[in-house]
């Protein structure tokens, strides 16, 4: 038994319960209601269990699920950046470094270098890993969108363009979450739901 | 690529987003919000990756994350049942098992029974991964409630002899985390946030 490491470790638990108050943009499957990033976190996690035959290349989905439960941990400290925000950088910027330190700093050392080096990959997006789990992150809104009668994309007037060049990313995880994608793209360009320029 | 199977996943996927409608009885940490499901579920993940040296035994950890991350999905249709509802049994009871059937039967055949069974094991806590699980679930409720100066024990007239029973299953999980439980319990006591019948 380590107190030294339960009190951290403690200390740390209470400290991420913050991320249930870290609103996104997206909102539920049919609702009205936005979604925070526990939540979001709890999907996608159970999106890479259910969802893993998809991937492109061979990948370890314990891997994929821890990466997806601590992916948006640093937006307690920088909040979320909506994908189409077009003055905001969603790239690895100098802030959510910061939080990871902080956040993660927290643990006992060996756990925050481990968990700092899974969110660095994560952020990187080059292992097989890390680029199934961001084929998620871009899946999960889409499919809400869709199921909101457009959701973002009609809020915040989101063009077909940019959809596309913010999601196609998608390809490099699973191709076939990306041709699903698509398709989804062509039935919202129909009922009206995404506009093309 | 198999798209029978993917368009079963999906539906899933689209289902599973009714956990973040279930409310439990207990609030965040220094909060008066209560707590949903999908928000425990991530955050119970992330403490078993975070306090899994803590172990009685020696668990396969990815296995209790997947098994958190899913323990309560059954909610969805028969509710959150309260730790220390008096008439409700917390058990796996009918209705639970129906609403298993029902939610994973949403998934492809295979997919189904292997997450039934993980269920299964969860809820009859014996082999040692269910018994951590089963020890985190519990865990949380109390470092809440000592964050809410009490929360669920002052609100619902909860004393300590009640408490004791309900929790003292931890300690087949991790002897560790128990006795820590149960120094807050005495803290509790003296603080007069936990009662003694």
């Amino acid at each position: 038994m380590n107190l030294e490491h339960l009190a951290k470790q403690l200390a740390f638990i209470h400290e991420i319960d913050k991320l249930k108050y870290i609103q996104r943009k997206t909102r539920l499957f049919n609702s009205q209601r936005n979604e925070n990033d526990a939540e979001h976190s709890w999907h996608l996690a159970m999106m890479a269990m259910v969802l893993a035959e998809h991937a492109n290349e061979k990948v370890d989905i314990q891997k994929v699920v821890k990466m997806l439960l601590i992916h948006d941990i640093v937006e307690i400290d920088s909040g979320d950046i909506f994908l189409y925000d077009t003055i905001a950088n969603h790239a690895n910027t100098k802030e959510e470094r910061k939080a990871a330190e902080r956040i993660f700093g927290i643990l006992p050392v060996q756990q925050k270098e481990e968990f700092i080096a899974i969110w660095e990959e994560f952020e990187e997006g080059q292992t097989p890993e890390a680029k199934f789990a961001k084929s998620l992150d871009r899946l999960e809104p889409v499919l809400q969108n869709v199921s909101n009668e457009g959701g973002t994309w009609v809020e915040f007037d989101v063009k077909y363009d940019t959809v596309i060049k913010k999601t196609n990313g998608m390809q490099h995880g699973s191709q076939t979450l990306w041709e699903h994608t698509q398709m989804l793209f062509e039935e919202s360009i129909e009922k009206g739901i995404l506009k093309r320029d």
